[in-house]
């Protein structure tokens, strides 16, 4: 028996990667199928650690508060080292996570446990398709048409178990050509029930999840480059019964006896990495006892006790950077994740930038199945996330010479923390997780260079004095603002979900002036002119009852009293599509009675007081900020990107 | 068919007040039966409004969030007259609620809402038995054995419908006398299905909260007493189309056309009341015409336009304030909520103090039922609720003769504010809501005077300067903590959920000061001697596998870097349960990175540099408060009221 199936995308991998590029096409309807080898994803072990962007994305989801309940929130972390006298002693404690930057800060939840939380967002929408125990098998690819975006030029046999009737492919909203139809709707006999049978999908894109091993990055003949070194560690997850004082928060012992890095998980867990001598590393990954990685955790923590009360889960690793320098394949089948970059879990970002990876390509391949994007933004996956995977390791570099003692040392770096490892601590919560991230200029995200050498003239560009402390190709940071028409409060992230519209923030400045209200009121009316590129854009999906490509705010600063809602141009108070009017599209920057940090936010993202626009990425990146008056810049660039016949 | 079954509690009436005593037991696994005469909560309509102290309860089950969520919350509140040359203007916007009294701020969320989400917690323990479309029928009282609290000296009759052997009441957990038994565990044939059956029920305590015509009040011969007035409002729940730049705040336009106030609701709904003249409210009671409400409306609003797209529900009533004047029967049967005391709706508290009633009562019950606690405390119910419900009814008045026009009134006060009305609406959502609410001095709370000149001495009274800003009778105040061990925060309520737990606080101040450390040490000690009432009191249940009827915190002021976690007295580091340490108890007053409001509790608790201890009772009043080397008043106080063979 075989089975014939056509999608819009095919996920390898139901990963943290993989999920999270089901995340996406869940909440925009395309059509997917998503496989695993796994029968079911492993509750225990792996990855740990959420950055507050990923907190933030998840957050955009409708999944941060769940993941936040369940997590433990990292706040401080700990250096240790040897005193004069013998014994460890603390030598800092700090921040784990810089203050201010975002909502969330680093907090640590098993690998499982979020994926079941995104899993259950998946599978709650009925175009997702869901098959474990499912293996790629072959791979072709048909280059006569692969320019062509409404074509399915990549064919993939699936070894799969057989499916049952009740778990009908027709269920998922996949339609099945008619090759299977003959088959009727049940297996022939309760034998095939438990078989196996080969599916033959058809996609447009095929998106490797796959992992470090990648079946889909060999099939491309591409290759992780980089290197591995001798240096091996362990890593357990274990219940500790212990009198060390920071048990509960992150800590770094660094001793005569070796390296080591704890991270208090949720419940009573503690995730423990530790420096092996290789001879130790050999003899674990003979024995598999989790007791060899333990007796050089106790030598290390003395004259402090650490025993463990239950181990859940134990590895051991060789370090090493590796990346694949190329993730993208004639934009029809991409790598994202450990499939294209891995490196060593210390720095705890392994999960979050595999994430990250497909939370940047997922809502760029829906728009450009659903053709309101053109295909060629595509490119913009590789040129924005393999400069991140490239900082990712050298920084992974940094952070293990750091932490990793050699022979080669000098004696008086062991047991002790050199400038480079304090700093690279202090970044890593900073300028080296998600929230830094900047994207270069590119067909999505404009330049602020006003270019008119080049061999064409580019007609827009970014005009980052008028909003000089939130930068073109950065996310957007969050503030508390208040609803003009109740004053009640909302974080401005909170307006941002992940549906693939795009936002526009009028930052209209002081509007009880009244040339500032004129100026606004000129931008609202281009805006809504029925002629206008721009308005034709927004409606063009919205006629057909579908989401509107592009949701306009108004985000003032004067003080909400002195303004009437309903004197506000109408596109600030447009009809809800539950009758009446959508209340929440006048915002204002104003302090708030119940909760410190509202009216803050024209101050923190340095906004000019004539104002400005600023466009938002589905992904809430920064793509274009310009002058009230420059709608012609923001057409001109829209219109390079975005199509209006779909 | 006639079934017996036998309960600790009944209670009458599946409102928001039956529901909140379910709630408590709910969670302390009292048998209970619930029963109502409706088949189901109606959705529209009645109450919506929350106040802070309904949603902190909330909170302390585990439900706010939902709730909070789904309301809207009402920031401000706007008052409109009429203006020199006729039109009405706006002369006022205010907060709604006073800011940083509570975590949460007044709401509006219908009742049928409030209700699902109280009812899920308390459907989802099996020790609650709810029966729908069932009456009682007679009540019958055994005094004989009334003062023996191990009895059963209430006897009701109850129409129910029919239960099927799908709902046994096996189920619940109620046990069934054999009288019914012999019927088997179905009905005999089809017919009996649809039919209604006798119930007898004996109980040991029953909880009348069957609303204003009370049953359950009328069989014990008591009366609301208290007086109606000529003044007519109508109530109407509205989707307005309307121009009004206030609508989504909450309202009050005194006009010479007539007074209203509207509160916007959860979605696009708003409440409206208005004042109608007697002609049109007797139109409505014939005509049932929410158009004769709405003409009102209109009128009143011009020049603005007012329409309704949709109106939900709309009613009538007179003004009047009632209450009764025992809601306490022997100790035996209590009344809660409109069963004896009812007013109008427009100062938004008939579901708040209703709710709040009977969360005074329900841990009462719960305790003594499981016997840590004396039944004379159940005398308490009514010393503290009953002035509560008389200064409802007082400035339920106030509010009513500011808010009613009358013919009688001088033409000056119509159309205007008058400075009553303006102080009665700062004080609704301050000291005249449920955070302002201080019980008298009785068995529960101490008296704050060392009287030695009564009948005997009390040897134990509360020293109010240790924590000046926080009064003994009061619910205590919540500010931002950090746990000891990992700097994690959270905000003081959330440790004091409603499970029937007292909770101890030891505010041990600055214990890097070796004496205030000793002192600390000291009390440490004698609350872990094994030999003190204390400990025997605090064991009891445990023994049984039960929850720990006192849990003991310490929240200290010291910099918590400077204090090591396992140099904690023991007490402050208990076992977890889950196994391992529970790190919960020990709690530190300092600042925290990630958000303000940390390191502040000291000082806006107005805690003395020496410290004290403070005893909360389950509902997070404030019963004691005394130096740290007061062991022996906690004690005595303590074992006042409590009892050990439990």
């Amino acid at each position: 028996m075989s089975d014939k199936i056509q999608v819009d995308l095919l996920i390898v991998g139901a990963g943290p990667a993989g999920l999270m590029a089901a995340a996406w096409m869940a909440q925009t309807g395309v059509k997917t199928l998503l496989i695993d080898e796994q029968s079911d994803h492993r509750t225990n072990g792996r990855a740990d650690g959420l950055e507050s962007r990923t907190l933030e994305i998840l957050d955009s989801f409708g999944l941060a508060d769940k993941v936040w309940a369940e997590a433990n929130h990292t706040v401080e972390i700990c250096l240790w080292c040897d005193s004069v006298d013998g014994p460890i002693r603390r030598d800092s404690i700090a921040p784990n996570s810089k203050a201010g930057w975002s909502r969330f800060y680093e907090s640590t939840l098993g690998q499982g446990r979020i994926e079941d939380i995104v899993l259950e967002l998946v599978q709650s929408r009925d175009n997702i398709d869901i098959r474990r125990e499912t293996k790629p098998t072959s791979l072709d690819i048909d280059y006569s048409c692969i320019e062509d975006h409404s074509t399915y030029p990549i064919r993939m046999a699936l070894d799969t178990p057989l499916r049952t009737s009740y778990e009908s492919p027709h269920d998922s909203g996949i339609s099945t050509p008619s090759t299977s139809s003959d088959d009727g709707m049940q297996p022939h006999n309760s034998d095939l029930r438990h078989g196996r049978s080969g599916t033959e999908v058809e996609a447009k894109y095929v998106l490797g999840c796959d992992g470090a091993h990648s079946w889909l990055r060999k099939q491309l003949g591409l290759k992780l480059e980089g290197q591995s070194f001798d240096h091996y560690w362990g890593v357990l997850d274990i219940v500790p019964i212990t009198n060390f004082p920071d048990i509960r928060k992150r800590f770094i012992v660094k001793s005569k006896f070796g390296n080591l890095m704890m991270i208090p998980r949720e419940g009573q867990l503690v995730r423990v990495y530790v420096q092996l001598p290789l001879t130790m590393a050999d003899q674990y990954n003979m024995e598999k006892d989790p007791g060899i990685i333990l007796r050089q955790v106790e030598a290390i923590m003395k004259p402090y006790s650490l025993k463990a009360k239950n181990t859940i889960w134990s590895t051991v690793y060789r370090v090493g950077q590796r990346i694949c320098p190329k993730i993208s394949h004639h934009n029809r089948i991409f790598l994202a994740g450990d499939a294209c970059h891995t490196h060593s879990p210390k720095a705890g970002q392994g999960m979050n930038v595999s994430m990250q990876d497909t939370y940047n390509l997922g809502w760029k391949l829906a728009s450009v199945i659903q053709g309101s994007l053109t295909p060629n933004i595509l490119d913009t996956y590789q040129q924005e996330r393999l400069p991140v995977a490239e900082r990712l390791l050298q920084f992974d570099r940094r952070i293990c010479h750091a932490m990793c003692s050699t022979r080669d040392l000098q004696s008086s770096l062991q047991g002790t923390f050199g400038e480079d490892h304090r700093r690279a601590l202090e970044e890593e919560n900073s300028s080296a997780s998600g929230l830094a991230v900047s994207y270069s200029p590119n067909l999505l995200v404009t330049s602020t260079i006003c270019n008119t050498d080049g061999p064409y003239e580019i007609s827009y560009f970014s005009k980052q004095y008028l909003a000089e402390n939130i930068r073109v190709g950065t996310r957007i940071p969050s503030k508390l603002v208040l609803q003009q028409i109740d004053s009640q409060s909302c974080h401005l992230h909170e307006l941002f979900r992940s549906t693939g519209q795009w936002n526009l923030i009028i930052f209209g400045g002081d509007i009880v002036n009244k040339s500032q209200m004129a100026r606004v009121r000129n931008l609202a009316d281009s805006l809504s002119c029925k002629e206008s590129y721009f308005h034709r854009f927004k409606t063009a999906r919205e006629m057909k009852g579908d989401i509107e490509p592009i949701v306009v705010y108004l985000l003032h600063s004067a003080c909400r009293n002195s303004i009437d809602f309903f004197d506000l141009p109408e596109i600030f108070r447009p009809e809800s599509k539950y009758g009446g009017i959508n209340f929440g599209r006048a915002l204002v920057d104003n302090e708030f009675y119940h909760q410190p940090g509202g009216g803050e936010l024209y101050k923190s993202f340095g906004i000019h007081p004539e104002g400005c626009m600023v466009l938002l990425r589905p992904d809430q990146h920064i793509s274009f900020i310009s002058e009230l008056e420059d709608f012609n810049g923001l057409e001109m660039f829209l219109s390079s990107f975005t199509q209006l016949d779909c």
